[in-house]
């Protein structure tokens, strides 16, 4: 598979960065990861959105505008007719000086890369996953967490410690005690009915995914909120589920071990999650 | 000039890594910028001792032994016979699968690359440096704090407010509320005749050149202790310093726009520790 690099269309085991970029040296930098479908990048706009909002937070000036964002991409994508899977855009802020100043660093660096999905949809079955909260904390109300930064070594800690405990995602408390997200998704249950995720202001990432999530509900007549959790709370809950660009809604099928309650309702929004990416991702 | 890249030397035009180094995808990595002096690496001992536990810590094990990174350490110096500047150790988790997840990233990346000091050292007097506290907060008791890890957009947003407001240094403040570190140094300030910093317990680096101004004062009777402060207690107190591995240690001037009293302790100890550096670097 060929990578965009700057500008070009390289294949993959030549795209290379210097190892005095400072996306290398320091994670100084932004990403976005979102699902293709038929070829078409699932809500493109609002990904290109966050990545404008992040990089403004961190005065990294992206070299092309979002049309020529979108242009590069057809371009990598229509080299894989009708592909399925990942496209993953980074954006760093490119060679400068050394030390943290990002003064005169004025050339950042563009990647586009597209991968498969990690695992196939599960036919007939939807899956559900094994939670398992991790030892580290995100620090409660950090402004950063909501833009997609390539700083990602809490992410990175705690999805060790799933895996070592055989979960399929980790979840993560900040510093306030609340369950506020997952390593790589957002994070939702069912109480009395109605659907709950943590407030931004936690100090977690503005998902793409959770805000689809949100406006389904919106359409279906689904009572949301934002509120605060706990681990025992979830665990008492009427169902737990998490929302994601790679799988969209997956449901939760236990937290520390301890089996969650099924409700119909993450499975009825992973499938209108479903109908809504086949619709306008549609042939 | 060359650099080490993985156990080769190259021309720092062509020392790059994979665009899907998780280094550059997550800034999942540890560094060590340690000052050399005749070619000789100050401290090359605690540098690798703070590697290596952030490398336990991180799970990412370091390929080579401490022995033979001394050893591609001389080597990269005998090219630049007396060399007296910095050298920048990073160690990455190299390539691995898609994702957070560093199952499958065996093959860590290793770099080495010396670099000149920003500034030639001023003849005759010392610099003082003009300090501004940053709006962003460090967590609390962190505990990845304690290593150098390429997670450091903290630490860039701090430093570009401080180039904002031509400050020569970023203080930050933690999530308590207390002043905890420089953006790139640790701090110390004088109260009653005593040195004073920060307990690590709040969230800072475990700064070699820290640990050195504290043998400093052991050795010379200064008494020496671990406590919290604010921007108000800094404005008012005795005299602020900084340690840091570039500079060694170096005197505030102001803070915030306050000017700052100027003990002579922060002037004693820049004079030891150059000195130290001298004798333990002597040709």
């Amino acid at each position: 598979m060929r990578v965009f690099l700057n500008g070009r269309f390289v294949p993959e085991e030549q795209a290379s960065v210097s190892v005095f970029d400072r996306g290398f040296l320091y994670g100084d930098g932004l990403f976005e990861t979102m699902r293709v479908l038929h070829g078409h990048p699932f809500r493109w706009e609002q990904h290109l959105d966050r990545l404008e909002r992040g990089a403004h937070f961190l005065r990294l000036p992206v070299p092309y505008l979002p049309e020529q964002l979108r242009q590069f991409a057809s371009q990598l994508l229509s080299e894989h007719p009708g592909f399925d899977g990942l496209l993953r855009l980074t954006v760093s802020r490119g060679v400068g000086r050394r030390g943290y100043s990002p003064a005169g660093a004025d050339h950042p660096t563009v990647v586009m890369a597209l991968h498969p999905l990690a695992v196939a949809p599960a036919s007939g079955r939807a899956p559900r996953w094994k939670l398992r909260a991790a030892s580290i904390r995100l620090p409660a109300g950090e402004p950063l967490a909501q833009f997609k930064t390539c700083n990602k070594l809490a992410q990175i800690l705690a999805r060790a410690e799933a895996d070592a405990a055989e979960a399929d995602e980790a979840l993560l408390l900040n510093t306030d005690g609340f369950v506020v997200e997952g390593a790589t998704s957002n994070l939702f249950w069912v109480e009395d009915g109605r659907i709950c995720t943590p407030p931004l202001a936690s100090g977690i990432l503005a998902g793409v995914t959770r805000s689809v999530v949100m406006e389904l509900c919106r359409s279906q007549g689904i009572p949301a909120m934002e509120q605060n959790t706990t681990i025992k709370d979830l665990q008492a809950c009427q169902g737990v589920f998490l929302s994601l660009s790679s799988y969209g809604v997956v449901a939760a099928d236990s937290l520390d071990g301890v089996g969650l309650c099924q409700s119909e309702l993450p499975l009825k929004l992973a499938e209108l999650y479903e109908e809504l990416l086949r619709n306008e991702c549609g042939k």
